[in-house]
């Protein structure tokens, strides 16, 4: 290129090094009103798509959720699961001093009290009736679609904007297949509030690899 | 900084930008025999950790296989499915003249054909045992492992190393626990054999990302 040449260089939202985005990719539950532009919804679920599928299938179908009706319906599934789940779960980490998890509690539980004003609620779904049996059947179709549902989180963190993945509102399939019109083979897998966070991204705390890696048989711990 | 200051600069090899490698990740199937470091295994499932996990349990458990003999036994779990699928699999998409699908039928011929020889088989699992019912327990409980799996693979894509994601082998989730001495609640999902690739990564071919979004109910096709 001559030395002279003008040049116009427009950084892609989604180009953050894909390894400080898996490092400070977290659940961001608190979320703005504020609306967030269809074009970026749509490129997030664009990137989504290029996850893999079994057999290739490109099975996927995505409802992007933004009538306040509908939102509304979904955070009413959403709070009558989380009125049991959450009262159990505060109980049990309030006795095992799990203050970690309690914020976390808290940050569901807002979600929970603000779900309708959430600009956007996208619902992972496959065009597959999941069979309960055979197990191998159930772990093909959900790794047809929670890559893609990743790829979507990882995207959104790429881009700022906040994230979460749930699986709440789907408790009852029957009522969420209602309330989204969903024909009975289109099964709903699970649900990513979307929209400008007001909380922040930032580095996540793990267990060291060593602990959850085993050489050749279960239990040999070869690389703590 | 001090202008004078001698700057080192060790790119990491995961720094690829989120959306290239997203765009470019594709099933490699035929790998070269040659070792893989393991650090640079480790490095990648170091980065499939930091999904996000289901009421943040991190309850992954990762069992990277180089033992030939471990490899042998998964390998003909692998083509006792394989035996089945792809002949039935070669005859469909025979008949309906798909070429793109009869090439990864041949890639997973090649695959099961060479399993002994991958230098590095990955199996991802769950510390849980998995309820077929309800189903709102199986889709949580998967959807806190293909996350970190699609991480291992972006990862894989990242930094050059052939990777695919297959559950062939896991058609008998008894047989795969004896396999790799799993316990009954320790439960093996999916099987990412690794290596350096004979093929090449490079762009995918996807449906445009307004036939498979909903706007607030599904089929209504307001981005099409």
């Amino acid at each position: 290129m001559a030395e002279s040449a003008p040049q116009t260089f427009t950084p892609s939202p989604f180009a953050m090094p894909l390894d400080q985005a898996m490092r400070t990719q977290r659940a961001i539950r608190r979320l703005k009103p504020d609306p967030v532009d269809d074009a970026l919804i749509l490129k997030c679920i664009e990137l989504a798509l290029r996850a893999p599928t079994g057999s290739n299938a490109q099975n996927w179908e995505f409802i992007v959720v933004k009538d306040r009706a509908v939102k509304a319906r979904l955070g009413q599934l959403n709070r009558s699961a989380f009125n049991i789940y959450g009262p159990l779960g505060r109980w049990m980490m309030g006795r095992q001093g799990n203050a970690p998890m309690l914020r976390i509690l808290d940050a569901v539980q807002w979600q929970a009290d603000h779900f309708e004003e959430i600009p956007v609620v996208v619902v992972a779904c496959l065009r597959q009736f999941i069979p309960p049996w055979p197990s191998i059947a159930a772990s093909s179709m959900y790794g047809s679609i929670y890559p893609s549902v990743q790829n979507l989180l990882l995207a959104a963190r790429a881009t700022g904007l906040g994230a979460a993945l749930i699986t709440l509102p789907l408790w009852s399939k029957l009522l969420a297949r209602w309330t989204l019109g969903l024909p009975w083979n289109v099964t709903p897998c699970a649900v990513i509030p979307m929209g400008w966070p007001i909380g922040k991204y930032g580095p996540t705390t793990r267990r060291p690899v060593g602990e959850v890696v085993s050489l050749d048989r279960f239990g040999n711990r070869a690389f703590l």
